[in-house]
């Protein structure tokens, strides 16, 4: 199956566009720049909602559901907020459709105009922000935990699938606070949930920083994110958690009566990740035989291909196979048993290692005669003959093995591909033909910032969390700076 | 608390906006016809949510999502589909703002004019058959088992929470087949899957059947419906599942290889349950109190409420609390104790009455004494003093006596409430003054369907399935009919 697949080395971008598709991960749709997210690929993403609403619920979150459009006029309110997002977006502004009058078909009727034209949702923070205002009167109701799972549109230009689309699903948490430290917790709290995630469940390693002014949440008084590395050195920004200040509960005059008997501003977090995940997770660990997936986010940790010839071994086979499956399924392990004879073992064998089932089990005849059975890791692609005996604790234990190893290889490559550098020469040479992350000095103003990204279209990530000081000169201006900044071009 | 809520006896319709209010199930927002759904509301949904994806993933189904939106002319391609739905719904023209020239707000750009308008999704049938267009060729493609968690705008004129709202959460499940015979078997496998829901977990009784023509679903061969009743007597139609025969394949042009090498259409199923459900459960078992949830819905099925005086006996009954929760909790049980000193156990008490939760435990210092504890049920409002000796199997084999309890009555009120009429007088007398349910004699004509909703607002809700044949008159024009059928006023 490998040769179908164009090689990371020939072209990552069309590897990745390739294999999203062969893996039937996702496809673009008949409606520009919307993907049609398919089972296999949905499957994953269910897996991901799952850990993820768990945490949040563990750190003391509820879900709710807010509308899907908003009106044109709470873009107005926020002032930043409407330059970052009210630009690009899709416009309700009838609500109607008749028949024509030639019987050719139909069209928007203009007796239906809407007074106020009706955004699809962005981002949700106005929206919310103006149904908290009726929530809020005291510290008492004080604080607000809110998360939704939802649709957003951003009407993007130039998309891809998972990286870039008009439509994507996400989650975003908005909470409400009496106190600035309060909100600042949160706002640090949701981005530590976030890596966790990455690290623990994707076995995507990935930095946790503060973006500077210029790359800011458009309305947030600080943006936390956490950058991954891709196979190809860029960084992908996987996840993001604002702290808003009082911005929003101005702009909707959101004020609640503290303990002291003071009415103040409510503060402000939000926080979010998106199918962009989707991505991360096949750039991060997939190769040119196909997906990589890590055990903890399969949607089959395990697969079972019988080798048999004729009839009768089909059956003795089938009947081992449900076995060796039943074992499995009750040690919480996820088993598909491909048992189908419509398909060569062989042929099964490529798909599965396309679709990156993490664990192959194969057995034929004389592994039934000798109580032994193929076992094949997708992440080295390794296989050994073992023993049936001890199968379902090997099988665990390997489980736990890739999810560590996979991890282990992603960041062994982004330590391979991270470096520090002083000049401005080996700056734009790593940049340009080696790709990576590069710490670097910055003098901290945006002007020089921007000026970097137009010469390289490298862009600082994140000033990370816990950085240490450390005087040198910005490698651009060569002006004074007291700390490195983590440089990369990003998708 | 229940002196707060209209009674409904006093105006049933009002009884229900306050109470969804009330107990912080929902609210209207900002946007005409949207809802929030609040985080209790939302919980309740959750479960709702959890146990039918279970149902689905048991009888074969895998989720996907496909795009919020469909290009104007998808709903040209099928006839009847465009004369259902493409009327009243959310039309995007544009794609972008643009601050105004006088700097006083934003405005829709002009030049950001789509060259096709695209409708925010009232139902997927449309997109998601130019999709199945591409993935069916051959009979070894089919069957097509997906579902869809997703949101859809319809753009209703007069709108009530969970009713009847412009945007609304549902599934939608959407399958391919090469057979007639398979297709039907599907639609009523899900309609059967949609009753179990109802009666298991939401305890609601509800009538199986099809729907007439002119109540079948736009493009639908043959619509199945579920019909509740609630406790006014009138009808909520709470699922649907539809057969589609070659209708949507014929439109999207979606053939496929047959196992006898012979071109045909695919055969083509869907189905749907919204948070309408929301709806129907409050009707169906709320009373002047407040409302009454089914212990398999009920996000807190037992909640704990400490009676102290002073901080010494605070401490003691927080410790017996928890033990008494941690003992709850590790049977499964979803459990809340209320510690909180800022609120009177009677406050309390009105609270949880109004928020449904079924089974309430309180104790005070003599219980601690005597080691008993208070126990009560929603339900009934029945209350008992109990040993804590064997609380947990007490509470568990409570939540199942409740469970079956609210269904039996909301039966039992159905059976009050159901009548087989032979004249126009006695139909008209129950439709009018009575409510409920009424089975009568029908001559099988549009035209005397319409004729009978308009003279009293009565419609067909269905057909019932295995309905005994008999020999009658229609009720309306005299005219020979060979079945009665399910008539009554619906939500």
């Amino acid at each position: 199956m490998g040769k179908f697949l164009t090689t990371r080395e020939e072209n990552y971008s069309q590897w990745y566009n390739e294999l999203v598709i062969k893996a039937d991960l996702a496809e673009n749709s008949a409606v520009r720049g919307c993907m049609v997210i398919k089972p296999y690929g949905y499957a994953i993403w269910e897996k991901m909602q799952a850990a993820l609403d768990t945490m949040f619920k563990e750190t003391g979150h509820v879900n709710a559901y807010f509308p899907l459009f908003i009106p044109k006029s709470f873009f107005s309110k926020e002032a930043s907020h409407v330059e970052g997002f009210a630009k690009e977006c899709a416009v309700v502004t009838h609500y109607r459709l008749k028949n024509k009058a030639d019987g050719s078909g139909i069209e928007v009727d203009p007796e239906a105009k809407l007074e106020e034209e009706l955004i699809v949702r962005p981002t949700s923070e106005t929206i919310i922000w103006s149904t908290y205002k009726n929530w809020i009167q005291s510290y008492r109701d004080l604080p607000i935990l809110i998360n939704q799972w939802a649709n957003v549109v951003r009407w993007e230009m130039r998309t891809r699938l998972f990286l870039r689309t008009a439509e994507f699903l996400w989650q975003e948490g908005h909470t409400a606070h009496a106190t600035q430290e309060e909100a600042i917790e949160e706002t640090i709290r949701m981005i530590n949930v976030y890596a966790e995630f990455a690290e623990k469940f994707m076995a995507v390693p990935v930095i946790k920083g503060v973006k500077t002014e210029n790359e800011r949440f458009a309305g947030a008084i600080d943006t936390y994110t956490i950058e991954a590395m891709m196979q190809d050195g860029k960084a992908l920004q996987s996840g993001t958690s604002h702290f808003l200040g009082q911005n929003f509960a101005k702009a909707f005059d959101v004020k609640f009566n503290s303990k002291e008997s003071k009415l103040d501003y409510v503060w402000a977090t939000s926080w979010g990740v998106s199918t962009r995940l989707m991505g991360a997770l096949v750039m991060s660990h997939s190769d040119d035989h196909g997906l990589v997936l890590p055990p903890k986010l399969a949607p089959n940790q395990v697969v079972i291909v019988p080798i048999y010839k004729g009839d009768d071994q089909y059956e003795i086979m089938r009947e081992a196979g449900n076995k060796i499956k039943n074992q499995l399924k009750a040690a919480g392990i996820s088993v598909l048993f491909d048992d189908r004879d419509t398909h060569k073992p062989g042929w099964k064998f490529a798909e599965y290692e396309l679709k990156g089932v993490p664990v192959r089990l194969a057995f034929g005849a004389r592994d039934m005669e000798n109580d032994t059975i193929e076992i094949a890791r997708r992440d080295t692609l390794e296989k050994q003959t073992i023993s049936q005996e001890n199968i379902v604790e090997t099988v665990k234990q390997l489980l736990e093995d890739i999810q560590e190893n996979i991890y282990q290889k992603a960041l062994k490559l982004r330590e391979q591909k991270t470096y520090a550098v002083d000049t401005w020469e080996e700056f734009t040479d790593i940049i340009e033909n080696k790709g990576g992350f590069v710490y670097a000095h910055w003098d901290g103003t945006t002007e020089t910032e921007n000026k970097i990204k137009e010469a390289t279209k490298a862009t600082i990530r994140c000033i990370p969390v816990n950085n240490p000081l450390e005087n040198g000169t910005c490698i651009f201006s060569g002006k004074p700076s007291n700390q490195r900044v983590l440089f990369a071009k990003a998708y």
